[in-house]
C-alpha cells in the first residue's frame, strides 16, 4: 500500500520580507519527510502560500514548525494587504491527496489548533473541522478581518475553537481545518438539448436523488454546438468519478445519446487517478507506488 | 502539456567504497532540474544503481557529470565482485517517462556515447540505440566481461561505436542505449479453459498478427482455477493498453466469457497513467500536470 499523502497549504500575512517568507520555507524543508512543492508571495495582497505534502504527522510536525516561525517573525499590527486576513497564520487547509481519510485529516487540524491555542492564539476551525454550521465557511469566519476581531472575540457567538477569547495583537487568529479536494468535472454530450443535459444532471446530483457527493447542472456550449452535465465531486473515494461517468453514460443511452468527452478542470488527487486506474483497467490491486515518474 | 521526463538508471562498478558512490550522487544531485529518485549499493556485486530523472537535457548533463566522476575514482584493475561487467560506468540505459519519444532518447544516449568516447573510452549503444541487431543485447556485448575486453576489441565484429578500439585498463568499456519501459499487464478471464487463453493471446500479440508492440501467452492460475493472458506491453505509445485491454474483452466476448481482473505487474510509466486516463474518462485534454500528489 502507498504511503499516506496528506497536503497542507498555509496562507501566511508576509508578502513583502524575503527573509521572513524564507524562514517559513525553511521550516518546512527542515522537517524530515516532508516535500515543500512551491510557495510564492504576493507583494499586493502582502501575503504568501505555501504547499507541502507528506506522510500526515509530518505534515503536521512541518505545520507546527512553519506556524511557530511565521508567529515569531510577523507583526499583525504593522501589516497591511489588499487581501482580507485575520492573523499571522492566517488559514492552515489541510487537504487529502491519496489513502487519507477526512476524518484523520481532521484530527490532523485539530492537533495543529490545540498545539496553536495553547500558545495564546485563537483559533478557529472550518470546512470539515468546523464545531458548527456557521464556521464551515471561511469567509464567515473571517468577516470583519483583524481590524474587527478584538470585537469579533467577545460575541460569545465567536468564541474561538481553541486558544483564549482574548485579542492577540501581534498574531492575530488562526482558521485551520480538514477539506476535501474537490474534483471538478464536466461531461460533454453528443446533444443540443439543454432539457437532456439537465435531466441527467439531475440524476446523479445529491440535492435530487443522486450521488452524495455530487453537484451538477446542465450548461449550453454555445461554442460547441452542444449540452454539458457540468459538476462538482465533492469527494471521490465515497462518490468516485468513474461511477458518476458510468452512471451519465446509461442515462444518456437512454435518450440515445453519447459521450463526446470529458473534462477535468482544474487538479485531480492522486488518489482518483488510482480509483479511475482500478476500475477501468479492472487493476484490484494497482498501487500509486507502481508508477515510475510519481515520487514517492 | 506536462514536461518531457526521462529516467536514467546507471550501473557503476563501486558498491563497496561509500566515499565513491557518495560522490557518484553528489554530481547527479548537483544537477540542476535533475532528481536522484534513490541509489543503491550491491557489497556483493561491488555494483551500485542510480535512478533520476528530469528533462532529457538536464538528465544528459547529470549523466555525463556523474560518469565523468565515476571513471575519476574507479580503477577497474582492482576490481571484483559476483555480477557481470565490462566497466566502471557498466550500463547507462535511458528510459522515457512521459512525453519523449524513443527517437529522442536514442539521440541523448547518442551524445552521451559520443561524450565519453572522446574521453578514450569504448562505448557500445545497445538496445533501441544499437547500431545492429547484435549489439541490441546486452548480454552480447558484455560476454566476456571486463577481463575478455582487450581481445574483443582486437574482432573488428566489436569495434566499439564510439571511442577507441584499445582496451582501457583502467576504465573498461560503457554500454549506453535508450529502451522503452515495458509494461508487464495480466488479464484474467472468468473461465478455465486454457485453449480459449491461448486464442485470445494470439490474437492480441504480434508474432501472430496481432498488436506491434504486444507479447502474450495464455497460462493456467491453478490457485484461482482461471486462466489468464500474460502480456508485455513493449510499446505503450504505440500499442496503448486500453485498446489492447478492450481488444481481449471483445474476444472473450466471443466466447461468453468476461474479465475478472487484470494485473499490473511492477511499475507503470506516468505517460501510460495519461493515456488510460484519456481513454476510459474521455477527458481528451487531460494533463499529469493536473494531477495533484504528482511532483513536476
Amino acid at each position: 500500500m502507498m504511503k499516506k499523502l496528506l497536503m497542507c497549504i498555509p496562507n501566511i500575512s508576509a508578502g513583502l520580507d524575503q527573509t521572513v517568507i524564507e524562514q517559513v520555507a525553511d521550516a518546512v524543508r527542515q522537517t524530515p519527510a516532508v516535500q515543500l512543492v512551491n510557495y510564492s508571495a504576493d507583494a499586493d495582497h502582502n501575503r504568501s502560500v505555501f504547499t507541502y505534502w507528506g506522510e500526515p504527522r509530518a505534515v503536521l510536525e512541518a505545520t507546527q514548525a512553519m506556524a511557530v516561525k511565521a508567529i515569531n517573525l510577523i507583526d499583525m499590527t504593522q501589516h497591511h494587504g489588499a487581501h482580507p486576513r485575520l492573523g499571522a497564520v492566517d488559514v492552515v487547509p489541510f487537504v487529502p491527496l491519496s489513502n487519507v481519510e477526512t476524518a484523520e485529516a481532521v484530527q490532523i487540524s485539530r492537533q495543529f489548533g490545540k498545539f496553536m491555542g495553547v500558545q495564546g492564539i485563537p483559533v478557529f476551525y472550518y470546512e470539515d473541522s468546523a464545531t458548527c454550521p456557521e464556521r464551515q465557511s471561511l469567509v464567515n469566519i473571517r468577516r470583519g478581518q483583524y481590524e474587527g476581531l478584538a470585537t469579533k472575540l467577545q460575541d460569545p457567538a465567536w468564541y474561538p475553537d481553541e486558544g483564549p477569547a482574548k485579542f492577540n495583537p501581534k498574531s492575530g487568529a488562526i482558521v485551520t481545518g480538514a477539506r476535501f479536494p474537490l474534483i471538478a468535472f464536466n461531461v460533454n454530450l453528443n446533444s443540443d438539448n439543454l432539457d437532456i443535459a439537465n435531466r441527467i444532471a439531475k440524476a446523479v446530483r445529491h440535492s435530487s436523488g443522486g450521488f452524495r457527493y455530487v453537484r451538477a447542472m446542465g450548461v449550453v456550449l454555445p461554442s460547441k454546438g452542444i449540452v454539458q452535465v457540468s459538476m462538482n465531486l465533492l469527494n471521490y473515494t465515497q462518490t468516485p468519478l468513474p461511477r458518476v461517468l458510468e452512471t451519465i453514460r446509461a442515462e444518456a443511452t437512454r435518450y440515445g445519446i453519447t459521450i463526446a468527452g470529458t473534462e477535468i478542470i482544474g487538479t485531480i488527487p492522486l488518489g482518483a487517478v488510482e480509483d479511475i486506474m482500478k476500475y477501468y483497467v479492472q487493476a484490484h490491486d494497482f498501487e500509486l507506488s507502481q508508477i515510475i515518474g510519481v515520487r514517492d
